[in-house]
C-alpha cells in the first residue's frame, strides 16, 4: 500500500500516522519529495482498510499495491483448482460443456432436452427453476416443481444439474438436491447469500455482476471461500457497457486476467452475453480459443415457444454441430472436449 | 409494442403471429413496406413478453413503446406520492434531510451524532448496522447490537431511523424496530428480498443499482409495489461509469426523469456518489436545485477514525453550515427544508 | 510516481532501473517488503513516460502520484483563470450565459434569436455553422455563409459569437471572424487541431469528449496551453454511460473536480447532455448550484422546425423565465447572472 | 421508422404531421390505441431526420427501424468486400497479419523488425510516424522522417505499410507514400478528415472510437464511402468500460455483429485493447476463432526500450510462435493464414 501525503502535512502528523500504521503490523518507509511525499507500506496490509487511512487529514490518496483477495489469489495457491462435480471436472485439461434450457418448463421439455444434450456430449445440465426477472409480471420459474423435474432429468441421463439459487431460505433444499448452485449476476454482491454458501461444500457457479470489476468478482469468490467452501467456478456472462447492439458485452479478456490473478476455473456464457442465438457459435469458439475451462449454453428444443430467453437459445441440432467444431479448436489450444 | 418483421416473412407466418398476439388481448395492425414491414400492437401489452415474441423466426426485433411498470407509473397515478414516516413526510414541498454516520460504531458515537444532526435540523437518522462490504475481511457492522443502539438514538432524539437490510431472515426484526428499511445498491435486483418487502407496509428506501437503468430501477420498485407496499422512496447514489476520479458518477438527470416517469419520491445521496467529503456540499446544493425530495448525507463526529467511509463523511459543524445554505436554494426552487 | 516491482526482481536489476530513473533527474527510494518491493520516485517526473517504465521486465505496475498536466494545474497556478472575450468575462463572480440555436439556418432566424436572447440577458451568442453529424446524409450546416450570418447577428446585438471549428484549414478564418472557437466533444483528442489552436490567442471552448476522463480532458487543455494559448474554457456536456433515457449523463461532479484540479473556468451544456428540452431547466439550476462558471443553452424560436436538435431546444419565452429563476439560485451561492 | 404519439395529440395535428412525413416520400400508417397511438413509416426514410420529427409537439418518441447506413450495409451489398492492397487482400478466406512496432524509432529498428515479421509471415507492416498521445509532453513520433523510414522498410521487404494519419494537411503525402491510411480511435468522428479521405481511393483502416457504438462506427465508414472510397477496413481495438484491469475491453462480439450488418472486412487489434503483452496471444487466438479477417499486432525487437507501448509489444520470437498456433485455429474455422 502506498499513501500519498498532502503537501501541507507536518512532520509530527506524519510521525503519528506512521506509528498508527506500524501498530497494524506493517513496516512504513517515508519518501520525501519537494512537491509530494509518500509512505510506502510493506508487509501484511490486509488488516488496514484503505478508506480509513484515506480519511486522515494529511492523506491525499491511498493506492493499493497488492490484490485484496487471498484464498482466491494465485500468488498463494499457484496450482489450478479443479472442481469435481460427481466425477465431472471443471478446471483441468477437459473443457466442460454445460447445456440446457433457460428455464424448466415441463417434464417433457426438460427430459427431452437433457437426453439430447447428453447424447451430443454435454457434461452438465443447466435449467432455471427460480428465475430472476426484471419484471414482477414475467414468468418467475416453476420453482420447487422445477427442481423436481431437474432431478428426474438427472436420473434419466446421469448429468449433474446446475441451477440458480435466489434466496438463502432455499440453501438446504439446493444442497440436498442439486449438483452445482448458480449465483446469478444480480446477486454477485448479495453478501449474505455468499456467506451462507461459504458454509456448505457444494460447488458454486458464481456469475460476474453486470458492472463488477474482475477484482470485485474475485472478492465475491473470496466471501464464499473465506467461509470454507473452495469449490468456486467463475462465470463470465457479459458486462454492461454503452453498446446496445448486444445485450451485454462479453469480456473475453477476463479469461486470461482471471487465469493470471487466480487459480479458480472460469467458464463462459455466450448465450446471455449476446442475447442473440446466431452469436452463440462464434463467441463459443472464441471462448475456447481464449482459454476458458467450460461453456454454459442455452439449448432449447423449441426456442420460438420458450418461456424465456428464446432469442438466444439454439436448437439441439445446432448444438451438435457446434460441439464438433469446438473440439477442433480445443485441440488447437491443447485442450479437449 | 412494435414488432419489426424480417424481409423474408411470409404472409401466412405473419397471419399466424398476428393471431397469437391478438389472443393475448391486444389489437394488431400490419404496416407493409418494401424493405421492412412492422406490426403495431396497441392495448394492454403487459401480458406479452417481448423476448418471447423476439424468438419468433420471422421477427427481426421488438421495440417497446410503453413503460413496463404500472404501479410506479405516473401515467396511471398522476399525483405525487408522499411517504409518511411517523409524521415525517418525503415527497411533498418540504425536502427531507436524512443524516448520520456510515455505520453505528458505539452507543456514544450514534447518540452524540443523532443529537447533533437533530439539533441542526435533520428529519431522519441514518446509520448502518449491517454493512455490505466488498471484502469479507472488512468491518461488517455491529448487526443486532447496532439496531439496538439506533433505537436508543431514536428514543433520545425522536428521529425516525433508516438502516439497511441485507437478508430476508431479518425482515421481521426490521419491521418491528426500524422506521425506513434501506435496500442497498447491490441488492436492487435481489428480487426475493424485494418480494418479501412487498408484503410489509414499511417505507422502503430503494437505492439505485450501480449499473441499473432508470427503467430497471422503477421495475424493482414495481416488485415491492406489486406485493402491496406502495411506500417506496427512490435513492440515486451514483452510477458506475468509466470516470474514476469520483467513486461513482452522480446522475442528477435521474431526478427530472423519475419525476416525469413516476409519482414516487426521490432522494439523493451525495456522499456515496462522490466518495469525497469536499464534494458533498456542491452536490447537495445541485440536488436541491434539480428538484430532489430529500438528501441522505453521511455525518460523523470523527471522520478520521470512522470505521467506514470516513473520506466522504462531513462533520456536524460542516453539516450545520450546509443546512443553512441549502435552505436558500430550496426557497429559490419553491421548496423548504 | 510509484513503481511496483515483480517478486522475482534481482538486486542488480533493481539497481540498473534505479540508475536509469535517476538519470532522468528524479530521486528514487527503494522500499523492500517480503511479498512486494516498490520504488518511490520524487522530483519532476514529467520527463518519465510511465508506459516505458512499465515495459521493464522487473516492473509489475506503475502508479502515478501527481497529475500529468502542468499549465492547467491549480497546484502551479492557484488563482482562478478569467477568460476575457471582448469584455465578457468567464470565470469570475458573474456566471456567463451563452445562448442560441443549434445551427444557423437563415439570416432572419439567427438575428431574431440573437436579439431575443440579448434582450433576455445572454452574454454570448452560440450557433453552429459547421455541424458534426453522425450521418453524412444529415444537414451539415451553412458553413462559411453561416459564419457571415453570425457576424451580422453580432453586429446587430453586440453579443460575441461562439461557434464550432471542425477543420484546421479554417483556423485563420475563425480567428479573424469569431470570438470563441468551440472544439466539439468528438474532436477533444484531435491533437493536431489542439496544437494549431495553441498557436492562436483566441479563447477556446473545449468540450469534454463523450468518454473522456477528467484527466484526459485537462490534458487536452494542456495541449492548447502548451502552445501558448491559455484562454481555455472547459465545457461539460454529458458523458456516455449505459443509461439511455437521457442522450448522455451530465456529470455535474466534474465541476467541483475541475475547480479542485485546475484554475480554468468550466461551463455546463444542459441541452446536449439530456437531449430533452424539459430537462434543460432543472439541469441548468443544478449547474448554477454546483458552481459552474457559465451555461450554454440551445434556444430556438421554432424548435419544431429546427434543422437540428429541436427536441432539446427551448423557446425564448422559456429561456426568459429560466434566467429569472437562475438569478435567485446564483445569488444563493454567492454568484450573479 | 416508428413515431410514438403523445396521448394528447389531436386528430388534426396527427394529420398535419402525416402530410409532412408523406411529403418526404414515405408512406405513413396510423395505428390507434387507447393509451398510445403510433405512426408506422415505410419506404425510404433516409431523408427524414429522426430528431426533427422528435421535436414535433405531439411526438413522444421516434424509433428507428432500419440502419441509417447504406453503402456500408450488407442489405444493399450482400457480398463480402475484399480490400486489395497491392495484392494483399483483406476480407477473403486468408486472414491478414499486420505487424510492427507502435512507432518508428530509427532506420535500424524499423528495418530489423520489418524483416523479422516478413520472414515470420506477416502480410503488412505497421508503424506509427505521427503518434496521437494523451500528453503534449510525450514522444509525438518521428513524423515525415518516420514515413521515409517506413518506405525504406517496404523497399527492403516488399511489405505494404499501414500508418496513422492525424491531419488533413498530410493526406496528399500519405496517399503518395503509404499503402493503408489508418484513422485512429480518437479521430473516428473527425468528420472533416473522413470526408477528405472519401475523396481518395486509398484503403483506410478505420479504428473504432473508444466509446463508439457499432452503428456510429459504420456511420463513420459511411462518411468515407459516401465520398466514393469504398476501400474501408474496420478495426476493433477495445472499448472504454468501467473495467480497468485491461486498458480497454476488447469487444469480440463486434465481429459477428459487423459481419451481419455490413460487408466490410474487420480486423482485431489485441495489443491496444488489453495493453498487456501476455494477453496478446489468447486474444489473438480468440479473434481468429470468432471470425476476424485480420489481426494487427505490435511487435518490437526491444520492448523494454520502446519509445511507446512497450508493455503491450511482443518480441519477434513470440510472434513467430503465435503465428504457428494461429494457423491451426484458422484451419479449424475454415480460414487460412
Amino acid at each position: 500500500m502506498v499513501v500519498i501525503l498532502k503537501q501541507k502535512a507536518k512532520q509530527e502528523e506524519i510521525e503519528r500516522l506512521t506509528k498508527q500504521l506500524e501498530a497494524k503490523g506493517v513496516s512504513v518507509s517515508l519518501v520525501v519529495g519537494s512537491d509530494v511525499s509518500i509512505l510506502g507500506l510493506v508487509g501484511d496490509t490486509s488488516a488496514i482498510d484503505p478508506s480509513v487511512v484515506a480519511a486522515n487529514g494529511i492523506v491525499e490518496r491511498v493506492m493499493k499495491v497488492q490484490e485484496p483477495f487471498k484464498k482466491a489469489n494465485r500468488m498463494f495457491h499457484p496450482e489450478d483448482t479443479i472442481v469435481d462435480i460427481n466425477g465431472v471436472k471443471i478446471g483441468g485439461k477437459k473443457i466442460a460443456m454445460i447445456a440446457g434450457p433457460c428455464s424448466v418448463e415441463s417434464e417433457e421439455q426438460i427430459i427431452e432436452i437433457a437426453k439430447e444434450v447428453k447424447e451430443i456430449g454435454a457434461n452438465l445440465l443447466r435449467g432455471g427453476a427460480f428465475k430472476p426477472r426484471t419484471s414482477p409480471y414475467a414468468f418467475q420459474g416453476m420453482k420447487y416443481e422445477g427442481l423436481e423435474l431437474l432431478k428426474k432429468a438427472r436420473a434419466n441421463t446421469g448429468l449433474p444439474i446446475v441451477t440458480e439459487l435466489m434466496s438463502p431460505y432455499d440453501i438446504e433444499t439446493f444442497v440436498e438436491n442439486v449438483d452445482v448452485i448458480q449465483v446469478g449476476a444480480r446477486n454477485m454482491q448479495n453478501f449474505d447469500l455468499l456467506k451462507e454458501l461459504g458454509k456448505t461444500n457444494k460447488p458454486i457457479l458464481l456469475k460476474r455482476g453486470l458492472s463488477a470489476t474482475i477484482e470485485e468478482w474475485l472478492m465475491s469468490a473470496e466471501y464464499i471461500m473465506a467461509g470454507g467452501n473452495e469449490n468456486v467456478i467463475l462465470c463470465e456472462r457479459g458486462i454492461r457497457t454503452f453498446e446496445n447492439y448486444t445485450r451485454n458485452t462479453l469480456d473475453l479478456s477476463a479469461v486470461p486476467a482471471v487465469k493470471k490473478l487466480s487459480h479458480l476455473p472460469i467458464v463462459i456464457d455466450p448465450s446471455h452475453s449476446a442475447g442473440k442465438y446466431w452469436m452463440v457459435e462464434p463467441l463459443a469458439k472464441a471462448a475456447v480459443a481464449v482459454g476458458a475451462d467450460g461453456l454454459i449454453i442455452e439449448v432449447h428444443n423449441d426456442p420460438e415457444n420458450a418461456l424465456c430467453d428464446g432469442p438466444q437459445s439454439i436448437k439441439p441440432s445446432k448444438f451438435a454441430k457446434l460441439m464438433e467444431e469446438l473440439k477442433v479448436i480445443a485441440a488447437a489450444v491443447g485442450r479437449e472436449i
